[in-house]
C-alpha cells in the first residue's frame, strides 16, 4: 500500500510540475501568500469544526496508513495454526513464550488474556472494544480529511475573489491586468491541487485501509477465540480463510 | 474544544485579513449594503425555513458548544467511584449531602431520583427521555448552521447579479465597470466567508460536540443506574471505562 | 410560525429590493418574457414530474402551514386532562356534549369513536391511518417545492443561455451588448430567487412543520387512547408530557 | 396524469420558443451536429451503461407510463365489492363469466389461481413477485432517465469546449467570434433542455406512477385474497379503503 | 451486454470526432501534455486512493465485463433441470461425467461439492462465501471507476488553471492569447469526456453487470441445492423461475 501511495504522489505531481515547468517556469506558481491563505484557511475551518486533539491526531493515523506494513493475511494464518498446533500439544500456557516474539500488540493482548484464562466470550468483548475504537478513528480521520477536502477549493475561491476585487479596482494599467489575475487564480490552483491530489485520495486510503486492517483484526480475534477453545487446527484454518478471497488463499496441507 | 475554535478563528480570518491589506487594504473590501444583502437574506431565508425560536435559540446552542467547558471524562469516572464507595458504606442516602457541591444539574436529577427510591429502569427512562432532547436540540442546531451555509453562497450570488446587471446597463463609462464589478463581487465573497469560515465549520463543531455530550449523558446514565443497583465499584469502573478508547483511560487501582 | 415566515419573507425580500433601489431601480429588474420563463418553464417541468392534482395542491398545503395556528402543547395537555377527569367521574359518554366546543376534527373523531364503543386498538389504527396520510401529503409538499427549488435555476440558466446566443449573433452594435447581456442574466437572477427565497425555504418550513403536527398528532392519540382506557388523569399527563422537551414543560399540579 | 404530462411539456416548452421567438427567431438555436453531439453522446454514454435492451425498454415504460390512463381506484374497490357479494352467494367459480369483462389481466390471473384453488398464501406469494418485477422495471426506467439526465448537461459541456477551442485557434476574425461563440452554447443550451425539461421530469414521474401502480397492485392481491378467504364485504371495503387516503373514500353503503 | 458497450463507445466518440472534424480538424485536439496531465494525475490521484493491486486489477474487471458473454438465464435452467432428471434416475454420482462438459467452474464446484456428499447447508455456505467475494470485487471495480470519473475532470480544471496563469502572464502578443486559451480548455475538455464517456458509464455498466452475474449465481446455489435435496424437477423449475420476470420465462413442459 505503502508503494501505491508514492507512486501516486509522483505520478500525479510530477505531472503537474512538467506541465508547470514546459510552460515556462516555477516561478509563475510560486505564491507564499496564496498558498497561506488556502492552507491555514483551511486547516482553520477545519479547527473550528473539530477539536484540535483530533485534527493534529490525523497526521498521525496517515503516517501509520501510509509507512506501517500491512501484516500478509497469509503470515498470520501460519501463526496461528502454529499456535493452535502448540497450545493443542503442550496446553495454551507454552504460547507464553511465543508471545516475546510476536510484534503485535493486539495478539499478544488477545493470547495473554486466553491464558490468564478469560472466558472466549469475555476475550472477544475486549477485543471487539478495542476494534470499534480503532475503526471510528480511523473513521474520523477519513472524514476531517474529506472535511478539508471540501473546504480547500472554497478557500481557493475565496483567495480569487479577494484577488479578483483588488484588480478590478485598479484597471488603469490595462499591463497589470493579466499577471494580477494569473495571481489572484493561484489560490483556486492551490485548492483544487490540495482537495484533489492530496486530501481526498488520502481519506480514501484511510477508508479502504480501515476495512483492511478491522477485517485483519476480526480475524486475529477469531483465531484467539479459535485457539482459546481448542479448536482443531484444521477447523481454525478453515475458519480464518473464510475472511479472504478464495484466489488469495494458499493451501497449507500441513496441520497435525 | 473552545481553544480550537478560537484558534480555527484566528487562523482563518487573519489570513484572510493579510490577504486583504497586502493588496491594498480593508476599505475596498468593505461594503455595508453588500454585507447585509447577504446576511439579511441568508437569516431571512433560514427564518421562513425554521420556527422563530428555533432560529434564535440556535445562538444559545452555539455559546454553550463554545464556552462550556466539557467535563472530564476521567474525572467523570472519578466521581462516580467516590459516589459508589460511599453509598455502599452508609447507603444511598449519605449522597444527598454530596450532591450539593455537584454543578451538572443532570448527575443531581438521576442520583435524586435514585435517592427518591425509582427503580433503576424507571430512572433510565427519565433520563433517556432527556438525552434524547439534548440530541435532537444539538441536531436542529446543526442542521439550520448547514442552512445558512447553503443559503448564504446563493445570496452571495443573488447579491453579484445584481450588481452585474446594473453595471452592465451603463457601460458607457468604462473607466467605472472595474470597480462596479468589484462591489458586484463582494457580496459572492461575503457569502462565501460566512459559509466556509462560519456556518459549515461550527455545524461540523455543533454535530462532535453533542456526539461527545451524548457520550458524556450516556455514561453518567450507566453510573447512576451501577449506583443505585448497588453494583461494586471495580464493576462501575470497568463499566465506564468502555465509554472511552483504551489509551485514555486512566488506572485508578483504588477501590474498596 | 405564521410569524417567523412573515418576517423572513420581508427581511430577504425588502433587503433584495433596497439593493436593487440603491442601484438604480426597479425597472431595471422587470422583465416579463424573462419572468415568465423561469416561472413558467419550472411549473412545467414540474407538472412533468407529478400528477396535477398534486401540483395545484401544494398550494393549499402551504397556506395551511403558513396560516394555521399551530395548537399550544400545553393548551393540548389540559384539554385531555379535564376530560380524562370527567371521563372518569360521569363516563365517557359525558364527553359528548363536550365535543361541541373542540375545533380539532381529529380529537372529535378519536373521542366520538371512543364513545362509539371501538376498542383502543381499534381506535389506533383508524387515527394511525389517518395520521400516516397527513404526513405523506406534507411529504409530498416538501418533495414538490424541493423539485420546484432545483428546476427553476436550471431554467434561469437555460433563459440566459438564450440570451447570451441572441446577443452574440449581433455583436456589431457594441452599445447594445451590455444591456443585452443585462436583460439575459435577469432569468438567472429569477430562478436564483424562486429557488432560495421562495422554493428551497418553504420547504424547510414544510418538513419542520409536519414533525410538529405528527407530533401533536402523536399525542392526541395517546391522549384519547388513555382516556379510553380510564387512565388516571396523573398517568395521562405523564405519558403526554414524555413528547415535550423538559423546559417546555408546565406543571399542572391540579388532578382529582 | 396524461394531462399533466402534456400541460407541462406545453407550458416549459412554449415558454422557450416565445423566448426565442422573441429575440429573432428559431433559426438562430437550430444546429443539427450541436444536436447530435447531445443527443448521440448522451445516448452514447446511456447504452455503455446499461444494456441495450433496458435503454430501448425504456421508451415503451414512457409510453405506458403516460399513455395508459390509470384505474380509478373507486371502480377498482367497486368492482371487488360485486366480486365478493357473487362469490359469497354463487361461489367462486361464479366468477369465470365476469372475467371475460376483466380487461386488467392481474386481476384476471389473480382471480383465475383462485378459481383453480391455490391456497391464499399462494396466490399472495405469486402476484408479490410480479409486482416486484413491476416495480423493479419502474424503479430502472426512472434510473435511466436520471442518468440521461445527468450525462446531458455534460455531453453539452463538452460540445461547448469544442466550439470553444476551435473559435480561440480563429481571432483573427473578429466578426466571426460572436457567431461562433454562441454555436458553441448551443450544445449547452440543448443539454439543460434535454436535462431539465424531459429527462428529469420523466424521471420523477416514473418514480411517482411507480408508487400509484405499485399501490394499485397491491390493492389487489388484498382484495383477491380477501374474496378467496370468503371475507364477508364489508370487511373487504375496510380493507381496501385503507389504501386510500381519508377524502378520497367514497363511502358505497350497499353490502349485502 | 458486449453488443451495447460497443455501440455506445462508437456512437458517443464518433459524434464527438465529426464535431472535432467538422471544425477543422483533429490536430486542434491532440495535445500530448494536456492529455497526460489529466490520465496521469487521475491515475496518480486513484493510486493514492486505493491499493494498487486493485488499481490494476479494475482493468480486468472490466476486461470480463465487457468480453463474457453471460450465460442465457433459460439455458441455465435448462441445464439443471437434465441434471435434475439425471440425478433421480441414476443417483448424483452419475452427474460426474457431464461436469466435464460444463464451462462454468462456479457449477463444477458445487456439484463437486455434492458429490463430495457435503450437506445441503454446507454447500450453500461455501459458494455464498465466494459470491460475495465475487460482489465486493465488482463493487470496488464500479468504485474505483467512479472515483476516477470524479477526479479527472477535476485534473483537467487544475491543467486549465496552469494554462490560464501561465498565458495571463504574457498578454503582451495579443495574437497568442487564443491559442494559448484553446491549449488550456484541452485539459477540462479530455477531463470531461474521460468522466463521462469513459468512466462514469463503466462504473454504471459494472454495477449492472454485477446485479446480473450476482443473480445469476444465486439461481445457480438455489440449483445445486435443489439437486442436492433431490427435488422433483418440476419444483426445481418453479424455483430457479422465481428468479427472472414472468415475461422471460419459458415453459419447458418436459419433465419427467
Amino acid at each position: 500500500m505503502d508503494l501505491a501511495t508514492i507512486l501516486g504522489v509522483i505520478c500525479a505531481f510530477s505531472l503537474v510540475f512538467i506541465a508547470i515547468f514546459a510552460g515556462g517556469g516555477l516561478q509563475l506558481f510560486i505564491n507564499l501568500p496564496a498558498l497561506m491563505i488556502v492552507v491555514g484557511g483551511t486547516l482553520g475551518a477545519t479547527m473550528i469544526s473539530y477539536p484540535l486533539r483530533d485534527v493534529f491526531g490525523v497526521f498521525n493515523v496517515v503516517k501509520k496508513a501510509v509507512f506501517t506494513k500491512s501484516i500478509s493475511i497469509n503470515e498470520l494464518i501460519k501463526r496461528f495454526l502454529s499456535f493452535a498446533k502448540k497450545s493443542r500439544k503442550e496446553g495454551i500456557l507454552a504460547l507464553e513464550t511465543d508471545l516475546k516474539e510476536v510484534k503485535d500488540e493486539f495478539i499478544v493482548k488477545g493470547i495473554q488474556l486466553s491464558i490468564d484464562g478469560l472466558e472466549p466470550e469475555e476475550i472477544r468483548d475486549v477485543l471487539e472494544t478495542e476494534v470499534d475504537f480503532i475503526r471510528s478513528r480511523h473513521q474520523l480521520g477519513a472524514e476531517i480529511f474529506t472535511t478539508m477536502g471540501t473546504f480547500s477549493p472554497a478557500l481557493g475561491m475565496i483567495g480569487t475573489l479577494i484577488g479578483l476585487v483588488q484588480m478590478l479596482q485598479r484597471l488603469d494599467d490595462p499591463s497589470r491586468i493579466g499577471p494580477a489575475m494569473a495571481v489572484a487564480l493561484l489560490t483556486t490552483f492551490y485548492g483544487s491541487i490540495i482537495a484533489n491530489i492530496v486530501c481526498l485520495p488520502i481519506a480514501g486510503k484511510l477508508r479502504i485501509r480501515s476495512k483492511k486492517e478491522v477485517l485483519t483484526k476480526e480475524m486475529t480475534i477469531q483465531g484467539i477465540i479459535s485457539i482459546s477453545n481448542g479448536d482443531n487446527p484444521r477447523i481454525l484454518e478453515q475458519r480464518l480463510q473464510a475472511f479472504i478471497s478464495p484466489n488469495e488463499r494458499e493451501v497449507s496441507g500441513k496441520y497435525g
